[in-house]
């Protein structure tokens, strides 16, 4: 164990790989490991990229790590898909970058899918962030598919959170553009070259001086970028950038880390004592409870604040 | 509060928004409210709509809702938006339905959007649900917008489950239906007059017969409507209502309930002890826990064990 630690926190690959797939399993090695490498960590820039489907995400994380790559940074990108299991998206979406990094070692890709608990999956997310920080990658960017509240849980995980938008993507998409304008550190319109763009950054422009987004210190950016091309990649890699050191001259970067670490905390607590209470309550009583439940003879309350005063 | 439930459980529209608003709130008034409503439960048909978004969702469900009281059946609309907490979305979209069913007292719709925790969205849709349940609703039908898990829980939460989707949604949103393979009871390409509707019913044809999703009683099937005309939803009604005599017949109907009820009771248990906990622990102790993580003096598990073990 010892070995793996060191070799991760030399930022070998393979030993990452392994560092990786022991604390997505979520056991005592994999924590044992997660406390080895946390003293080492704290250095990493994370990025969150979020935003409604068919914005063009995944290309736009591309071109982002092609440039930090070119200023001699290393990458890490993190995927995290919560709505497809098995098949599909976080894998195909993972070819297509691997083709783009291959071969350098500057860039290590990690997807994560599951449909666990929700809380489980921003703690995963969190513990693969810790493992890339540890390896000493100057960035991690993590992003995620969709537009729930799990991956605005996950893009707040963040330091700097970026929400990508595109022209044309329908009614209901504005409707969750919505919830994601208040999250967002630095506003992306992909696609600029299509039909609606220019309309597009207006609105967003707009939405924010009317909803006073920006402080003194910080006033979101809304940027125009054609991820296939290239063009504007550039001024959201400066962006990220100038974001970080308005963070760190502003004490936020720390209140931005203590405010995560309070949300690991409380899910790796919540989901402990919930486990702990399951296990000395042992499976025939709750068994039974359950039943009265599905009887109507009880109500769910009810039945909670039974099994929570009847515990031994 | 006992004339309260008594009205409630009589159909009184504006008993019944109050017994909502005082479930939502989730106060000791709104608990004792439920367990009063909870043992005259269990005959509504609940039935979950999701898609990504673009879909054409909330037309779909205005348009059975149409169908469904042409049949003299009673139907409540629970439309839950995750991602916009102040804006937007849910109420616009409820103004253009409460328009299409204004003066109609078989139809009540309600919208939710919120941002707590995850667990809790899910809980109180179940607990709306059960009002509707109690005061006498033949229908539930519980819309979510996005894709993403939340969405999928609250689907659960449902004995069909229906997954919209619309041709020429776009690549990443086909990444978002594999996920979204699994929960489905019918399929429905809405937007079915659009180039590529036959081409998306073909391949989610061919999906389901790959993924062996069906069983010897219920295969789901993959139908075809244009809500903004009402083409195809007569058979989109006649298919749900099917639905529900197949899970009668099987014990299928018992068991989703139980799952349901399961949940519930274990998201309820979490909250509480997480509660308890935190009370007995006491801030203090709390915030120089928190402390040490961020110095990163100790790892997130290691401090919630040392949490656990020192609770008096």
């Amino acid at each position: 164990m010892s070995d793996l630690v060191t070799r991760v926190l030399a930022g070998e690959r393979r030993a990452l790989a392994r560092a990786l797939t022991l604390a997505e399993n979520g056991g005592p090695e994999g924590q044992a490991l997660l406390a080895a490498i946390y003293p080492h960590t704290g250095r990493a820039h994370v990025v969150g990229v979020t935003g409604p489907p068919g914005g063009g995400k995944s290309s736009l994380v591309n071109a982002l790590a092609r440039i930090f790559r070119q200023q001699g940074k290393t990458v890490a990108i993190v995927a995290v898909d919560p709505t497809s299991p098995y098949t599909g998206g976080a894998v195909m979406g993972d070819r297509i970058r691997m083709r783009d990094h291959a071969g350098d070692p500057g860039v290590f890709i990690r997807s994560m899918a599951s449909r666990g608990s929700l809380g489980g999956l921003a703690t995963a997310t969190g513990d693969v962030v810790t493992l890339f920080d540890g390896a000493g990658f100057d960035l991690v960017l993590v992003e995620t598919v969709g537009a729930g509240q799990v991956e605005v849980d996950i893009a707040r995980e963040a330091h700097t959170t970026i929400v990508i938008e595109a022209p044309g993507l329908g009614d209901e998409i504005q409707a969750i553009k919505a919830g994601l304008l208040e999250i967002a550190d630095i506003f992306v319109v992909n696609k600029a070259d299509r039909e609606g763009a220019q309309h597009a950054a207006r609105a967003l422009q707009m939405n924010l001086e009317l909803g006073h987004k920006g402080t003194s210190t910080w006033m979101p950016p809304v940027l125009q970028t054609i991820a296939t091309t290239g063009q504007g990649v550039n001024e959201l890699a400066d962006a990220i950038l100038q974001h970080r050191t308005m963070l760190e001259q502003t004490g936020e970067w720390q209140a931005r880390i203590k405010a995560r670490l309070n949300d690991e905390l409380r899910h790796i607590l919540q989901r402990e004592l919930f486990n702990h209470f399951m296990a000395r309550l042992g499976p025939t009583t709750y068994a039974a409870v359950l039943d009265q439940v599905v009887a109507r003879a009880v109500d769910p309350y009810t039945a909670a604040s039974k099994l929570l005063t009847a515990e031994p």
